[in-house]
C-alpha cells in the first residue's frame, strides 16, 4: 500500500429532477458569467438544455452557449471556447453532456488564463499550471468517462489526430448533477460503450504490482459486480430507473480514484485505445472492449493469481487451485462474452479496424520517457504490436 | 434508491510520516491561530504532539493547546475550549487523537461564534446553525469513530449524562492526516473496539428498507470483508503496517456516508448504546458489540433475506434456499463469534452491565418525535427493552 493523498470535493446532486437546481449550484460555487458547453443536438431536442438555461435565468446569471463537442473531443472547439470565454469575461464553465462535453469544457477552463497554447499541458511541454483555472460544473447525460468526478480530460488534437489525456486536481468539477432519467434516451450501443469505459477505469487500477491493497481491491470488485448486474437491464429496459441509477453512480466512483488511491496504476490499454479512437474515430468504450481483453491475455502470465482473483470474486468462476491460470483465463473469457452480449466489439474486425495499421498504431502510441508504456508489466512498441495482434483473433 | 446529495471534501493525507505536513495543511486551509485539542497523555508521551506542534512552529502559526478529551467526550471540556478560543481569537481547531478529541473539537468549533449554549444543537432545541463554524483539521490516532471524514459529533452532557450526536456538513474536517504507524501502540482492546465501531457504522446503513441499492450494498460488503480480514492481524501483530493501514482507511470510508448515500438509515443501535456508554462509561465499540447482535436477532424476521445476503456475501455462509432464516441466523452467530475472538464483550454480563438497569436505560434512550427509534423496523420503549434483554443471554 502506497502513501497517498485523496480529495474528492465535488458536490454531487443525484436523482430525479436535480437538473432544476443547476442555476443555484452555479451561483453557490461562485459563477457570475457562464459558458454553457454541450455536444450535439440531443440536449437541445430533449429540452434539457432549455431547462438548464431556465435555471440560470431563474437566478439571473448571464450565459453564453457553445455546442458541438463530439466524441473524442477536438482541439478546434477548445480554441474556439477559449476565445469566446476571453471575449465575454466568463468565470464559470458549465458542461451539459457526457465525457466529451466535460473534457472539452475542462480544457477550455484550463486555457482561458494561460498565455500560451492549452495543448502545452496535454503534450507534456509544460508542467503543472501556475495560472488560475476556471471552476467547472456538470450536468451529466452519459455515464461512462467518469469525468464528472475525475481529475482527467482527454482531447484529440486535429493537427496529427493525437489523442492525449491530462490530469490535475483542479479538473475535478465543483458540482455535478446526475439524473438517471436523462440517460433513458441513450441508444443501447452508447450505453454499452459507457459500461466498458467505466469497467476499464477500474481495471486500469486493479492490475497493479502494489501489494497489500485488499480494501481497494474489494471496493473495485464491488463496483464491477454492480455494473455487471445492472448493465443488461439498462440495455433491455432503457427506462429502468434503478439500473440507470446504478450505472450512473458507478461510473463516477470508477474514476474518482476511490479504488486506486493506494497503488501503482497501469493505463497502458487507455493509451493504446486512444490511437484506435484517433485513427478510426470509434467510441472510446468500443476501442477498449477490443484492446482490454487482448492486454489481459498478454499480461496473464505476469501475475496469474491476480487474474484468478478477479475471475473468482467478480465472475464467480471456480478456483482451480492446481491450475490457477485456467481460472484466470476463464475470467477473461467471461469478460469478453459479457461485452459481446451487450453488443460491443471484441475483435479488430468487429471494430472495422485494419490489421495492416498495427505497426503505425503501435508506433504512434505515447510512451513514457523510458520508451515504455504502463506499469503492470511495462510494454515496448513490440509488446503493443503483439497486443493489437491478439485483438485481431 | 433515494435522491441524494453527497460531498466529501476532506483532504486526506495517508501514510508514513504524513503528520509532518500538519502545519502546511493548517496554513493551506486558512488557519492563522490554532487550538490544538487532544485527549490523554499518550499523544504527549509518544512524541506525536511535539511533532505536530513543531510542524506548526515551522510555518510560524501560533497555537494554544487543550488536552483532556476522554472517551465519550464531555460537555465540560467543550465549554472550556469555547472560552479559550474566544479569549485567544482562534480561527482553526486542530484535533490530535481519536473520535473523542475530534468530536469534542468539532463541538468547540461549533460553539465559538454561537451566542447561546452549543448543547442547543445536540439537544435538538435549535435547528441548523446560522453562524460561522470554525474549520477543523485532524491528526488521527485511532481508527474507529470515522469522525475524521464524517459530519458527526457525539458529546455526553455531564448534567444528566446524556450522550447525543449532532450531524452537519460543516463538521467534515478540512483535512485529515492518517498515518497507520500512529496506531501501533493501541492496546488490542482499543483496536477491537475500533473494529466493532466501524463495522456498526456500516450496519446502521446496511439494514434499510430502501430497495434497489445494489451498488452501495456491495461497497458496504467490501468494506466489511476487508475489515474482517485485517482485524485479527492488527491485533496479533500490532506493528503490522498493512493491517493497520487497511483498518485506518476502512474506518473513514465506513462513516463518510459512501455506503449510505442512497438509502434510509437506521441508527437505533447507536442510540441504545449511547445510554450504555453514558451510564457505565464503557467504550462505544464495546457497547455496540453487545447491542448490535441483539438488535439483529430482534429484527431478523423483519427482512430475513437481507440478513441472509450479508451472511452469504460477507461471512461466506452457504445459502439455505429452503430456510433463509437459518442462513440469516448463522451470519449473526458468525459476527458474534468474530467479535468474541477479538476480545470484545458480546453479552450484558461481559460488559459488566446490569439487567436491572434495563428499564431505566430504555426509558432514557432518545426517541424520535413519534416516540419511535430507528427506521428498519422502528422501536418503541418496549422493543428497546426486549433488545437489551436479548443482549443479556
Amino acid at each position: 500500500m502506497l502513501n497517498f493523498q485523496f480529495c474528492s470535493p465535488t458536490e454531487f446532486l443525484f436523482g430525479r429532477d436535480t437538473e432544476s437546481q443547476t442555476g443555484e449550484c452555479v451561483r453557490k460555487h461562485g459563477g457570475t458569467r457562464v459558458l454553457v458547453h454541450y455536444g450535439g443536438g440531443s440536449v437541445e431536442r430533449s429540452g434539457l438544455l432549455g431547462r438548464v438555461l431556465s435555471s440560470l435565468d431563474a437566478v439571473s446569471i448571464p450565459y453564453f452557449t457553445l455546442g458541438g463537442a463530439v466524441p473524442n473531443p477536438r482541439s478546434g472547439l477548445v480554441y474556439e471556447g477559449i476565445e469566446l470565454c476571453r471575449r465575454e469575461s466568463i468565470d464559470f464553465v458549465l458542461c451539459v453532456g457526457g465525457g466529451s462535453a466535460i473534457d472539452s469544457g475542462k480544457a477550455i477552463a484550463l486555457g482561458i488564463h494561460y498565455d500560451g497554447d492549452f495543448w502545452d499541458f496535454f503534450s507534456g511541454k509544460t508542467g503543472a499550471p501556475a495560472h488560475p483555472i476556471l471552476p467547472v460544473g456538470v450536468v451529466l447525460t452519459l455515464p461512462a468517462a467518469g469525468s464528472e468526478g475525475s481529475t482527467a480530460s482527454v482531447i484529440t488534437h486535429e493537427d496529427g489526430m493525437f489523442k492525449r489525456g491530462y490530469n490535475i486536481e483542479q479538473f475535478r468539477p465543483r458540482f455535478a448533477v446526475l439524473n438517471p432519467e436523462l440517460t433513458y434516451t441513450l441508444p443501447s450501443y452508447q450505453t454499452a460503450c459507457g459500461v466498458s469505459d467505466m469497467m476499464c477505469h477500474i481495471f486500469e487500477r486493479y492490475f497493479t504490482n502494489t501489494p497489500d491493497v485488499d480494501l481497494t481491491d474489494r471496493l473495485a470488485e464491488a463496483l464491477l459486480q454492480a455494473i455487471i448486474y445492472a448493465a443488461p437491464t439498462a440495455i433491455r429496459e432503457p427506462n429502468n430507473y434503478e439500473a440507470r441509477a446504478q450505472l450512473m453512480w458507478a461510473g463516477m466512483l470508477a474514476h474518482n480514484n476511490l479504488v486506486g488511491v493506494d497503488r501503482e496504476q497501469d493505463w497502458a490499454s487507455h493509451s493504446i485505445e486512444h490511437e484506435l479512437s484517433a485513427l478510426y474515430d470509434v467510441a472510446h468504450g468500443a476501442g477498449l472492449s477490443v484492446v482490454y481483453p487482448a492486454w489481459m491475455r498478454y499480461q496473464l502470465d505476469h501475475d496469474p493469481m491476480r487474474f484468478a482473483q478477479i475471475a473468482t470474486r467478480v465472475w464467480g468462476c471456480d478456483m482451480d487451485y492446481q491450475h490457477p491460470e485456467r481460472t484466470a483465463n476463464e475470467g477473461i473469457e467471461r469478460l469478453t462474452a459479457f461485452w459481446s452480449s451487450l453488443g460491443l466489439p471484441v475483435t479488430f474486425a468487429e471494430l472495422e479496424a485494419k490489421p495492416e495499421d498495427i505497426p503505425a498504431l503501435a508506433a504512434k502510441t505515447a510512451l513514457g520517457p523510458d520508451g515504455l508504456l504502463g506499469s503492470f508489466r511495462p510494454l515496448d512498441v513490440k509488446a503493443i504490436e503483439a497486443i493489437l495482434r491478439l485483438a485481431c483473433r
